[in-house]
This record gives C-alpha cells, sequence and structure tokens, in this order.
C-alpha cells in the first residue's frame, strides 16, 4: 500500500523527476518475465485446482445434493471451501500484489471484495459438512482430524483479518491523514498474517485431501479402473494445492521488489 | 548475500557515514522484538517437531530396526526426515537469514554444512522406507501416494539446490570479482527456490502423517485409549509442521528488511 501510496503521491518535489530518470530500478525484460510468468501460472493453477475439484466430486463423486443425501451434501464441502479459500482469496492477495496501475482505493476495495465473496462460499461448505457429519449412519465426531483442527484455525484466522482489515485499511480512511502511521504499521502484519492464512487454507486442503484419498483406498483398495483413475486425480489436485501455496509465496515475496525501492529511496530523499 | 556484502564493504565515499547517522532504518525496539520472537519460536518449533516425532516412534510405533523387522525398519524414515528435510534445513535457512554480525563467508559455510548434515538422514530414510516397502508382506507398491509424489520432487529439488548453491556459491568464490554479477543473480532464484523446497518438505511431511494417522484410524478405529491419544499427538505435530511451514516463510520475508532498505539506499548514492 505503502509503495502505490508513494509512487502516485510523492510529497518531496524532487522526487517526481527522479522516478522519469529512473533506470536502475526500472523493471527490465527479466523482470517482466517474472511478472507474467506468475501472473499466468498463478491464474492457471487458481482456477485450475477449482475446475479439477468439481471435475472430481461430479464425476467421481456424484455430484451435490443438500440435507436429503449426507454422502451428496458433504460434496458441497472442498467445492465451496477450495473456491472461497484458495481460488478467490488467492486472487485478491494477487491483485493486491501485482496491480500497479490502477487507483490504490480501487486495488483494496477488489481486494476486499474478492475476500468477501469467499465469506458465503467458507459459511455454506462449512455447514454442508456439519450438517452431514450429523445426518450420517453412524453420526460422525466433529472436530476430530488433522483436517478439521486446521480447518478451524483458518476460519478463525480469515475471520480476525477480514474484520481488522476492513476497519484498518477502509474505515479509518475517513480520517487519512491521522490513521496514516498506524494504518502503515498494519501494512506489514496484515500481509504477513494473510500469507500465512492462505497456507493454512492450504495446508487444510491438503489434509482434507489426503483423508478423503485414505478413505478410498481403505474402502474399495483401487481395485477398479474408475478407483484408480480417482486416486491419481486426487493426487494431481494435492501437487496443484502444494504448488499454489507455493507460487502465491513466492509471488507476494519477489513481485514488487523495485517498486519497494523505489520508496525506500523516496522516503529517504523527503527527510533529507 | 548483497545486504550483508554491500553493509560490510560499501563502495561510495559517504555511505559510510550514512550508516552512522542512520536513526530511520536502525533497528527499533519493535524489530528487535519480533527477530527475537523469530529466532525463538522457530528454535522451538524445529527442535520441537524432531523431538515429537521421536518420542512418538519410540513410545508409540516400537522403536527402530533394520532390515530384520520391517515395521520397525519404516520407523527411521519419519524421525531421519524431519531430522534431514524440516530440522536440518530449517536451521540452515534461519541463520542464513538472520546471522547478521557474522563474516558473510563463515555464514554460507555454516549454511552449506547444515544442508549437507541433512544429506545422509535423507539418503538413509529413503533407503529405510524402500527396503521395508520391499520386506513387508505383501510388498508395498512404492511411489504410489501423494506422500511419495512430494517426496520424489522434494528430494529432487533439494539435490538440484545444493549442487547449484555450492557450485555457485562456494566454488565461483575462487574469481570472485569476475562472477560478482552471475552470484547476485543467483541470489533470489536461490532463495526462493531454498523456501519452495522447503514447503515442499513441510507439505511431504503433513501428507505423510496424515496418510499413517488414516491407517492407525482404519486399523483400530481409535478404540483404545492408547491409539486415541496417539492420535491427538499425530494431530500436534500437522500442527506443528504448518505452523514451522509458515513462521519459517515469514521470517524470510521479514527478518531483515532494514537491511534491505540500507542496500538500496546505498546503491543509489553510488550511482549519484
Amino acid at each position: 500500500m505503502r509503495d502505490c501510496h508513494l509512487n502516485k503521491m510523492p510529497r518531496g518535489g524532487t522526487t517526481t523527476s527522479r522516478y522519469e530518470e529512473d533506470s536502475e530500478n526500472a523493471w527490465n525484460c527479466c523482470s517482466w518475465f517474472e511478472y507474467l510468468l506468475i501472473v499466468i501460472l498463478s491464474t492457471v493453477l487458481l482456477i485450475g485446482v477449482l475446475v479439477l475439484t468439481l471435475f472430481w466430486v461430479i464425476f467421481y463423486r456424484g455430484g451435490f445434493a443438500w440435507a436429503d443425501s449426507p454422502q451428496l451434501q458433504f460434496n458441497l464441502h472442498p467445492v465451496l471451501m477450495v473456491a472461497g479459500c484458495v481460488t478467490f482469496s488467492g486472487f485478491s492477495i494477487l491483485l493486491y500484489r501485482l496491480c500497479r496501475c490502477i487507483k490504490h482505493l480501487y486495488v483494496k476495495l477488489t481486494h476486499m471484495l474478492f475476500h468477501a465473496c469467499a465469506i458465503p462460499c467458507i459459511v455454506m461448505a462449512f455447514l454442508a459438512v456439519f450438517e452431514s457429519h450429523n445426518l450420517v449412519e453412524p453420526p460422525k465426531p466433529h472436530f476430530y482430524s488433522l483436517h478439521t483442527w486446521l480447518g478451524l484455525i483458518t476460519m478463525a484466522m480469515f475471520a480476525v483479518q477480514f474484520i481488522v482489515g476492513f476497519f484498518s485499511f477502509l474505515v479509518l480512511l475517513c480520517c487519512e491523514n491521522r490513521t496514516y502511521s498506524c494504518r502503515s504499521a498494519m501494512v506489514p502484519i496484515h500481509a504477513s498474517f494473510g500469507l500465512a492464512n492462505f497456507m493454512m487454507a492450504v495446508a487444510t486442503c491438503v489434509t482434507g485431501l489426503v483423508e478423503t484419498e485414505r478413505q478410498l483406498v481403505g474402502e474399495t483398495g483401487l481395485s477398479t479402473r474408475n478407483s484408480e483413475i480417482e486416486h491419481y486425480i486426487m493426487n494431481s489436485m494435492g501437487v496443484v494445492f502444494v504448488a499454489l501455496g507455493i507460487i502465491i509465496s513466492v509471488a507476494v515475496r519477489r513481485s514488487n521488489a523495485p517498486a519497494t525501492a523505489k520508496v525506500y529511496v523516496t522516503e529517504r530523499l523527503e527527510i533529507n
């Protein structure tokens, strides 16, 4: 946030002309290649993992239903959780870090909007699995496996992050100048906590996937050709989840280093 | 690497005095608190996860053996893999990023030494599980589950990273000045790839843990008090693994931001 703010509104008189001359910090061919690679790869993986989950649930798990079939109701859980915690949240993080040419308030609003879209998905997914566990015969215990532990922590982190972020970076804008230092101090905490939350979500998805895959192996022993293909599809989903956790973390870490360099120089020039 | 190099040997005449006056980039109380928190928490978690794995294997899985008992031979696998891929590699990454007062070559050598210590652990762990899968009745298939897929990718990445890192940052030092630009260009790639490798290792550990835990649930149905306690121990290990993946990634991302700021300023001042 601070990068963009300073890039657009340099407070020192000399800094504007310095940006024009700035050849060292300008993006070279390699930086652009890296930027495009991250954007394309992340987009493909974020959409790809949702499509793969939908394909798996519809063709190998019998599709969706609500309370009339607990088994099919459960199927809403992986699809909605992947949509909310991975695809929407991942795009939200990426958009915030990679949008460099749009007014910063719009970037913040889009960032919030994507996270807001994740909320109904997460709530519905949670309700689906909760009801499905109650309705199945015999009822399954809640919050017992590693997946459920990680899922609970992830949801709690998401709620805290959304509420704190909403108040810190949007509501506090009503007194923009007086809250500037407070909001600046919050930026790195919000960024680190957000990345941690995304990685928690990925870990939760992977553990849930492995638990379901082990159940499949336990039930059928992969005796049929169909269950063997399903096993490979689930393994591929796992690899895509892990790849997503890594690429989003690398994207957030590396994508705007040249912009950061500009900020530091700007700040120093203003002080001296 | 570049930070340290520039901090120790500023090439511009004016920059040295600027460091002395540098009050904005100097670490304040909050930065020191964050630094100490990361060091202490990471150390506790890196050692804690190995101790927890040892405790679990010795008290709940019957301890160790070699080829005379395939089941106990398998037990070497989690302990040695956690020691090599998580504890040694994690300390290696942390030491490299957080050691700020020691000569840089010593930091690099310690970084390499920790990774070198991981190699025999990983090789032994791999041989243990390979032989155990062959010796057990009926023999288990190799490279079938998500855990094994991720494990193979992790080991391949580790080998590539070690060989490339060894040649780039130690062997090429023989012609220090002529290889400077090449080594500088390699630093961010090596850092990102190394972090990705650590996250892959964590994901591999978590998937392996969930697979074993599901096997336990499938076998005993958690009917005994002992197997229920084992289930909770394994869940806790999973939470620690995920916490480690997050904290190491945050530590690498945030720990020396003030140093980075100094470098950018230094570079700009030299140019102008």
